[in-house]
């Protein structure tokens, strides 16, 4: 192997923004679409999409929900039943008024003034009030409940500032609605879909997250409470990547979703609804990603597993792609997290060092190169995608016996799983810190720290003015209230920001 | 069991029409939404799509075709610049104009003119406009072709007279799109993909087609040459199932897609496009659907078998749960048609007779009713959907050991998917007719015949004016060109239109 030195142009530590920004162009993972606030989501970035899809998708479907299909266009009326909720959205949201184009007369194309729409409609923000529309027609009685539906699809929501993954126009998400008897049952589904997203961003992503409640000014327009799950990025800021909400009966109320009871009265009923989306994608890369681009954890990865044959273009070509075939047919039959072997032998023509160098960036797991000798001698060369590459990077290829590497490969692919998570958690616990007063939390934040983590502190939970007030002198600070982990240890002081015996701990902290 | 008949209120051979809106209300595939032309796909229809989906995704993948996603927006300029494209599009488009919503003073919402967009922005009817503008960054070197990429998503052309899954202003689908160096490489690949949809139509759909070139007047906006599968539903009428598009280098000089070939040359690419959507579901049920409801294809069939216990509310319901359990757990480690079996234990609550029923029309390939005689003495009784129920149902139950039907459930599953294609392929061979003259063709549909079929004949395939006329012809009585068929026999004679020597034949039918 040549130890030619590949690096991205810019480090995490000089500019993380721009970094993230790099990291996605080099990976091939998204671009810029022309179209303003909308990305294209290239074929890395949308086979890291579809693997987490499809697990989530197992898990809700484990979870007795069902998918179905509502639509993109919400009328414009259904959007204003829940005072807060339009109150909530309506600043962003995409408006059609026309369902045809008409010539202008001067070659262009305009709207049709025909073809007005009596009544406008909204390309769907989120989708509460059509599926609440839908929950109203399916649910009679109290047999009929709890009514549990997901759906797979694409919203907008009018960005100004947009984000790749982070914060799209456009973007790509699950959203789960449910319907209950009583807050009970819908409060255990509200804090199940939560327990699920942590899991998941634990166990698929390898992203630490804390999980719970958003204070009162965060929560989702309309909802009686909001819960989320946060992950520390390493710039130190917090990501939102899963949100779930306990909406009470106030959707039900605007909707109409009433039951009849055991007892023959009528009852509206207590929904939840809970999503995660294309976001995820932008908090791996911020998790796993370093100075050499992406690493992506095995269990999301498109593929697991790269074999790269030097080829020479001369006689030797044949034997050495018969070897790696037989190679990728050994590995295939091969279970790691529970699937085979996601694995691809890259044939395409181009230089060896340049096909790793695109691979090391995209993050693929492990990268198996293999030269005429390897072959010859029944070698492999292994490299794992989950140290660092390109530092001595001949130090970090190990070579192995063909049926040795095949007889440990799902172990080390589950071992990059582990690994990348344990990294990851470390960095979490080490950069939550505590403060027991507001000059505290605000000395830590103003110190030079470029990426300061995330501040634990007791508080007694203030509601409306006395709220606000907190948040605005956090917002100077450029600091938000993250959420009260559901774990939190019992407090033991005042709060730090009114001063009065605290209820419980917050993080605070920079975010997403 | 009871011989309890119940039905659909309305007979195929009495309202066609009447009857396909009733499979899709008892079957509980979709409804109305509320909003205009849009459906709500509800669980067990949009558990058909995702069978649909997951199959054909497997498909496209193993063509080398790679998943990606595109902006729903395309700004109107976009669209604007393939001539043909937008005249053919622009009479029905969704027309996004504002970014925001404000209150207008009297308690209403309405599109802010202070959010008014410079540009509209149009809800893709179709993308090959904006999957151009990206592969014209994509593409600059030969080699960098062929590039192939596919995506799920949501489209909307605006429809005056909608049908559930046939043609709805929203509706989901795939589009493939891939450019190529010549024509020669992107026409293989849009035969290609032709090629796949007939197969997958005919395997996993059990619903036989014939695949064909569009005559000129039913071109795709801008193709150059369209394919496609044709079904013929039970009422005689065609239904185009999936189209392949030929577009030339119209496209790709519209966006710029060019590369430097060989020699160093520009040139622009060659590009084809692809797609099939939700309206496939609307062929499995005019296809397979009989007087009692649905008939799923066990391929794509959610379910493929559902254990019904006959529970009485007593002690012995608890063994009888057993015993099911027991058979189900049997069961999902059979394999059928290459995965294992899809097994549904309905154990809600309710009559046996009425949830039977639920799933007849539901269309469940196979139906066990277990009782609590079955469960003492290890019998099932076996109900096989692909036959026509409530005709003397008792003797269309099949009772057997429960060893011999696990042993044997894999061999029905398949038995079914092959019974359903080849009741089908019936159909449809005894369905078409042929005619040597337009005399003979327009007599052939103005007969009293209900379900006419499709009629062959022979053409001269004359193109502008002269095929123009041949298309008010065959409007005036209600017809259409389906498709040339790509394995027509040798024609014999002159063209029934224009007198002059045929030089293929083609189809001629009623059609969605």
């Amino acid at each position: 192997m040549s130890a030619i030195r590949h690096a991205l142009s810019t480090k995490r530590e000089d500019d993380f923004a721009q970094w993230y920004q790099e990291v996605i162009s080099e990976a091939e993972m998204a671009e810029e679409s022309g179209v303003r606030g909308c990305m294209v989501i290239k074929p890395w970035g949308y086979g890291i999409w579809e693997r987490i899809q499809r697990l989530m998708d197992d898990r809700i479907k484990a979870a007795g929900v069902t998918n179905c299909y509502f639509p993109l266009f919400i009328p414009l009326s259904y959007f204003a039943k829940e005072a807060e909720h339009v109150e909530g959205f309506a600043k962003e949201m995409a408006v059609v008024t026309h369902h045809r184009l008409v010539g202008d007369g001067k070659g262009s194309l305009v709207p049709d003034p025909e073809a007005k729409l009596e009544e406008p409609l909204i390309v769907r923000p989120t989708s509460e009030t059509v599926i609440g529309a839908a929950m109203a027609r399916w649910v009679q009685s109290w047999r009929d409940l709890p009514l549990m539906v997901n759906q797979w699809a694409n919203v907008v929501r009018w960005e100004m500032r947009t984000r790749m993954f982070l914060r799209t126009s456009e973007f790509l998400w699950q959203e789960g609605h449910t319907a209950h008897a009583d807050r009970d049952d819908a409060m255990t589904e509200t804090l199940r879909a939560l327990e699920m997203y942590r899991d998941f961003a634990e166990t698929e992503l390898a992203m630490p997250v804390v999980a719970g409640e958003k204070p009162e000014n965060e929560r989702f327009p309309g909802a009686v409470a909001t819960y989320s799950i946060e992950a520390m990025m390493q710039d130190g800021k917090a990501l939102q990547a899963g949100t779930s909400h306990y909406l009470g009966t106030g959707f039900a109320e605007a909707a109409g979703i009433q039951y009849q009871d055991k007892d023959g009265t009528q009852q509206y009923a207590h929904t939840t609804s809970w999503g995660t989306s294309t976001r995820m994608v932008g908090g791996v890369i911020m998790t796993h990603g370093d100075d050499d681009g992406l690493r992506v954890p095995p269990m999301i990865a498109p593929q697991q597993i790269v074999i790269l044959p030097m080829l020479r273009d001369n006689d030797e070509d044949e034997a050495l792609l018969a070897y790696c075939e037989e190679l990728r047919k050994a590995l295939v039959t091969q279970f790691a997290l529970g699937e085979p072997l996601r694995v691809l032998l890259d044939k395409r023509p181009g230089k060896a060092t340049q096909k790793r160098w695109a691979w090391v960036k995209k993050g693929v797991p492990l990268i198996l190169e293999i030269g005429g000798r390897d072959a010859a001698g029944g070698q492999v060369s292994m490299l794992r995608r989950d140290k660092l590459w390109n530092e001595a990077a001949k130090a970090n290829f190990v070579g192995l016996a063909k049926e040795d590497f095949v007889s440990r490969a799902a172990a080390e692919i589950e071992d990059i799983q582990s690994a990348l998570f344990a990294e990851a958690k470390a960095k979490l616990d080490a950069n939550i810190s505590r403060a027991d007063s507001f000059d505290g939390l605000a000395a830590f934040f103003s110190e030079d720290k470029r990426y300061p983590g995330w501040v634990e502190v007791e508080w007694s939970r203030p509601t409306g003015a006395a709220l606000e007030a907190v948040v605005q002198k956090l917002k100077a600070l450029k600091l938000t209230i993250r959420n009260t982990p559901l774990d939190s240890a019992p407090v033991t002081g005042n709060c730090v920001f009114t001063g009065d015996p605290a209820v419980e701990r917050i993080y605070v902290a920079r975010s997403y």
